[in-house]
């Protein structure tokens, strides 16, 4: 009995070192979690206009080796693929997350895989921090950097 | 009379497009652009306690092809330059700042210079976004990521 009580102990005591920090209104939190994942699904369906709408209307992106870029259309020529080139898979995996009005800042890390035109896959990940602004009442990224880790 | 005031209105309205768009409580947003620069003079001297003081005690790192860096001794590590190796200039322009109580973030491009052990300088310039927070009333880096502009 002993034994099992450390070892729901030691099980409970690992999954809430990883678990993310959240600080702020939960339902809040909750939203851009939300919307964390369907960026996700929008990047893996290539579609523009769902990334578009993920950011506010004077949204940035950060991309390394780039000046900071802005506004929808540069956005979505940002995002969008060469023909015959898709994203598999996209995951955002936020280590901390603070609202505070309508204003919250995230940070993480995430990971993907892109298919080639031939056919093959490459895996990359990196890290990030976003800025996230309410919007007409919806969270959208007001400020998206980001870069790789090995 | 008149070329004077449109040269002194010309002049104005450049002047303002180009000024930083600064939020929340002015003598607030003027202490960070004081660590700011401040930051500046630490890496010009090498001067890594200094460096290390500008980051909260639970500040991180995002440098590209890196882990996210944590931790007071890995800070210095990581800023520590090779024997014989300094950064001439350092420079940061923030393009925005925004306060709200305790925290902060701002946004924009830095520059900066490299001289090499055979005495060759290399220059470079990148973009950042950085999550300040009040540590003990001093305005210190929490998250501070960052990459490269061509």
């Amino acid at each position: 009995m002993k034994k099992v009580i450390y070892l729901i102990l030691a099980c409970f005591c690992t999954i809430s070192g990883l678990a993310q920090k959240k600080m702020g209104d939960p339902a809040e939190v909750e939203k851009i979690m939300q919307n964390t994942a369907n960026f996700s699904s929008f990047i893996m369906a290539s579609d523009y206009e769902g990334i578009a709408d993920s950011y506010t209307s004077d949204g940035k992106l950060f991309p390394n080796n780039r000046d900071i870029i802005e506004g929808r259309k540069a956005i979505i020529d940002y995002w969008t693929l060469p023909e015959g080139v898709s994203i598999t898979h996209h995951k955002v995996m936020p280590e901390e997350i603070k609202v505070t009005g309508d204003e919250a800042w995230d940070y993480g890390y995430y990971e993907g895989r892109t298919k080639g035109r031939d056919g093959t896959e490459s895996s990359w990940k990196g890290k990030y921090v976003i800025i996230w602004r309410k919007e007409e009442g919806v969270w959208k990224m007001y400020l998206d950097i980001w870069n790789r880790v090995p």
